[in-house]
């Protein structure tokens, strides 16, 4: 893949989320319809499924022999994806639905672009706020035209620490992640929960907190943060201290390798499958 | 009390808030002194105390015989605040101050104004988020020149919760409220965190989420909120219930009397002192 052709998927990039961006903030003050996937705390819209279209015929007109994983398609076949070493641009049409449905400003559009199973583009919009962090691979994260640097905290005790409490009710999931938010709330200086994976990825990319984990999640929801996290020179991992697996459903984020050594000590590694 | 006298009051609030807002935004960026009081968690920065004695003398000037309630100003003289008749100006120079030190957005400074006990002025100013979130008693809520009004949902299972973990680190008290953050994510569609109980009530005001309890708290951090909220629509009482008591050191919101019904319901109601 030569520099030019990332430079134009790049562009590419930049420009489906803004188009994504529009629909969802016209989307976000209006009346919606709602209907349910897992349980009624996993939304699925109209504005999630339009915009997966939308994005989707945007990037084949550009790129026909590119490969795409989207949340909505794939909820949709029923199927699972399947990464490749082909160019594979992953997509969440909307990070944060259930804020998206009740009107909790972090929203986001979330795309990443792997190569060779490495991700070289990530891009995260979050329009409410009129925020575009993105981020190519070795060339540094940005917040629109500003350059992130995670935060140089190194002890937990000093770190604010991002979590989610998730979409699933299961009981026994339930009670291993409130095990999980007692060590961090015990351990760190306080947690913070927002709603949207790609916008906690971000929120450590921009120093606005120096840590995020959490269990149960899918490639699209943090493949792109993960780059932008990266390159601000956070730390970005398995919950258990190895190399984050995109299809593990799992991800840690931390501003410094001594955060993230502190917190994957004090978790219990939940394991919700592999996708 | 004139209605004139309280639009000269109304008036001093909001230009106090601009002002202590300039103080944060200069110190949000900067590096920070900080002390601890309680524990780690709990920061007391330069800029707290440089903004209370700012906004002290302020008001003072304008209104020589009202009295003062601060959060700093308690803290030093480790004396208990009186809450009479008196028209009585309370304020948190920094709510938010863990996200004030550790760069995260939501900080903001508060301002009540009770008379007879009853509140009838409340600010509160995100400066870094330029939010100016105001109420006066009977005269509605607004979010710079906007109208507030609450989520209408009176399901909790369809409610967005926010809590706080807080900053106590005593451990019978952190494992009471686990209990109340399993209980709130099993019941409602979702959770979250922000870290200034200020702004969290504001949150609700706007309908950004539909509910908030929080335990450990002092009146200088939920009296301009609550008003906001009310005023906005929503519902704010004890926890257990029964009428908000401002000493009582928590507090209850939620965007309908149902959702509010419904969270008294499911919460274990901790006990953390009287002011």
């Amino acid at each position: 893949m030569t520099e030019q052709e990332l430079d134009e998927m790049f562009s590419t990039a930049i420009e489906v989320a803004k188009e994504a961006g529009k629909v969802i903030r016209d989307g976000f003050y209006k009346e919606k319809t709602v209907d349910t996937k897992i349980s009624a705390a996993d939304l699925v819209t109209e504005t999630d499924q339009a915009i997966e279209k939308m994005v989707h015929a945007m990037i084949t007109k550009k790129f026909p022999d590119h490969r795409f994983i989207g949340e909505e398609s794939t909820a949709e076949s029923g199927e699972k994806h399947q990464l490749t070493d082909d160019p594979t641009w992953i997509i969440d049409p909307i990070d944060g639905t259930t804020n998206f449905v009740n009107h909790v400003q972090e929203v986001s559009f979330s795309l990443g672009v792997m190569v060779n199973k490495k991700t070289v583009i990530g891009v995260v919009y979050a329009p409410i706020k009129e925020e575009m962090f993105s981020a190519r691979l070795g060339k540094g994260a940005y917040l629109n035209s500003e350059k992130l640097k995670a935060s140089d905290i190194t002890d937990l005790k000093e770190a604010v620490i991002i979590f989610e409490g998730g979409n699933s009710r299961d009981a026994k999931l339930l009670e291993e992640k409130v095990k999980n938010i007692h060590a961090l709330i015990a351990h760190s200086r306080g947690i913070r929960a927002y709603g949207s994976a790609a916008v906690n990825l971000c929120h450590v990319a921009a120093g606005r907190g120096q840590g995020y984990v959490e269990y149960g999640l899918h490639i699209w929801d943090f493949i792109a943060g993960a780059l932008i996290a990266t390159e601000a020179g956070a730390v970005v991992l398995d919950p258990t201290g190895s190399d984050l697996d995109p299809l593990r459903q799992r991800v840690l984020c931390a501003c410094s390798p001594e955060v993230a050594k502190a917190l994957s000590q004090i978790l219990t590694h939940i394991d919700t499958g592999y996708d």
